[in-house]
């Protein structure tokens, strides 16, 4: 059967922070109401939810959709780590492109401030959990590996760092905004599990973001493939580390499934909630061969101005981390960025973006979840 | 486009109880093996699976996945309170309906041992939260408005409570099998929320159910419909309790997509939490007209035996109510009543079934979520 074209018609955020004496609701709302404003319609044009989120109350989906007039629509959650958001707008393309729905809306979600004192653990009966590892524990032995198995310098972590906080700087909303920090800074900032230093760690966020959906019209960013992979089982002799695998195989789906290439793709969007986990990722996806993608933010080269900006928005290290809500709130920043409305971060020429985000696994389970989508910006330019 | 006809395969749960020592990942992994068993099938042969979950640890999808060699496949999780295990199964339907995939798992999984010592409350957010209303008292308050306006007696609703746990008694899973009560005792257990004495209320199980979705082969219980609506707003002006119009909107479309009116039904698992729920359940699908609906499960017309038996497998009441179990627990016990294998509660002669899950609302809304399916038996009955 032919498949329906899709676009995003609209994208919405709140501002991410900390916000413990919000509703978690007044969160989503600011998100929603905007994203329907910007693609121009009214409530009752969207024909069905789906909402993402970790540790959203149950009912997270009407909860958040009754106060905005979205009630009474069907209405599906998502839940797949830090791919939460990215899962929603990826079963809302799959069903506007199946034609189950007319216009969708993608919602994530998260209030993290109300929930955690410290940082994330697994869950006591994982191997993780047990061991008490933390997920900055996690993502530091993948950091450490990396240095030792390269040769690389620990700066070359920190310039991840440096990099999407400059970029976060320009971002009004977002939770580390500010004057960004230097090199000396993020290296000598509090040691939170070696190599990794506080200012590589992705800050607890509050926050929502939501897209709406819809078959393609001309003004549209065209959502030119979404692809979604669940991790296999993940066993310490797996030669890379943690998730890689996953998003690698996602890549390679994502990129076959259009006529586009990784040089094709002018901006992107990818999940550094730990600076060694944007390096790992551009490997994956093949900005950089193995080992070298800790060289592409020292060079410039995924800067803003240099030939692949990653991170415009200032990514999880500087916009923040709300759980359910950074795949969709990577996905606004994309489609400001190729409708040429992202201000002073905004990236020169961006035609074609990726966007990715990849879920934790558990229970031995490399990862819960990889959403890539490439993205290609209106007919028009503005 | 043509849809593809569906049907359910193969079938499992396991027992029904508190298991406070046991990992949720257990629980699944009998439901999840017995089903792929049942079906005839290798876990390889499984394209996709989607979990419901209400109250269980992100991740729970490869969580309980991977054990049973299913990781790798693509994953999805539902949510949607005491429905979250009936939409799992509604979005497989829809899933192999519309071609997305070829074999799909729908499985239900909770532990509610290891999480709440007392009744759930609402959100302290929302209305009911802040009222200090647990879920007894919102059905409470049904139960005496009902009895009221109908001018009913409370023997009413207690034989709902005696039917079902006579049924149960013959079912070996049951969170509370064994001898079953009499109306006196049911009458006379403590009282917990006016009019709802204890053996009136589901108690807080735990337990594990799943089914496989596929195209539809001669065998098969087939899947004639299954319907899906999310709540609309819910006022204090709305004429009817709290989710009943969702049902009564749900069933109507159920019916007006088959041949089949609820004459043709000979069986139905309905979502019996407290007494009153499956008395407003059966008037809203048109079992009964409005204020009738109590005389049911007194008269007989509901009991194994009678005209049209509803919760042969003793209902939320005695199988108990894992609540993002709880939808695929009632398509198991549907699907062996349609293939003759109820054993000692078998219905005679079930040839036309009705599931029927209604997910609470929250934050005002009428109601999180409604599934109603129709199955039909196999072709060849055993």
């Amino acid at each position: 059967m032919s498949e329906q074209r899709t676009g995003i018609s609209g994208v919405g955020t709140s501002s991410f922070g900390r916000f413990p004496a919000r509703r978690i609701e007044e969160l989503a709302w600011e998100a929603i109401t905007e994203a329907i404003d910007d693609a121009g319609l009214m409530p009752g044009e969207i024909d069905a939810a789906y909402v993402g989120s970790v540790f959203g109350p149950p009912g997270i989906a009407n909860r958040v959709l009754a106060g905005v007039g979205l009630a009474g629509i069907p209405t599906f959650t998502t839940e797949a780590a830090c791919a939460s958001g990215t899962v929603a707008l990826h079963e809302a393309d799959q069903a506007v492109r199946a034609g189950r729905f007319g216009r969708v809306i993608a919602v994530g979600v998260e209030q993290l401030s109300t929930r955690f004192a410290g940082p994330i653990v697994p869950e006591p009966t994982d191997p993780e959990g047990r061991a008490g590892l933390a997920m900055p524990a996690l993502y530091a032995l993948q950091a450490s590996r990396y240095l030792q198995e390269w040769g690389v310098a620990p700066e070359l972590l920190a310039h991840v760092a440096v990099k999407n906080k400059a970029h976060g700087a320009h971002n009004p909303r977002a939770h580390l905004g500010g004057q960004p920090p230097s090199l000396e800074q993020v290296m000598e900032s509090r040691p939170i599990a070696g190599p990794l230093t506080l200012l590589q760690c992705c800050p607890m966020s509050d926050g929502a973001a939501a897209a709406v959906v819809a078959p393609y019209a001309s003004g549209d960013v065209e959502i030119l493939t979404s692809q979604l992979s669940s991790g296999g089982l993940w066993g310490s002799s797996d030669p890379t580390p943690w998730g890689v695998a996953t998003v690698r195989a996602t890549a390679a789906r994502a990129f076959a499934a259009t006529e586009l290439t990784i040089r094709d793709v002018d901006v992107m969007e990818v999940h550094d909630a730990f600076t060694i986990g944007e390096i790992l990722t551009l490997e994956a996806i093949g900005v950089a061969p193995p080992g070298r993608g800790a060289e592409l933010a020292s060079s410039g080269h995924t800067a803003i101005g240099g030939a692949q900006p990653v991170n415009p928005s200032g990514g999880l290290l500087s916009r923040g981390h709300p759980l359910g809500s950074t795949g969709l709130a990577q996905a606004a920043e994309l489609v400001w960025q190729l409708r040429g409305q992202a201000g002073e971060r905004q990236v020169g020429g961006a035609r074609i973006a990726l966007l990715e985000t990849m879920g934790g696994g558990a229970a031995g389970v490399d990862a819960n979840a990889c959403v890539i989508a490439l993205l290609r910006g209106p007919d028009e330019s503005p």
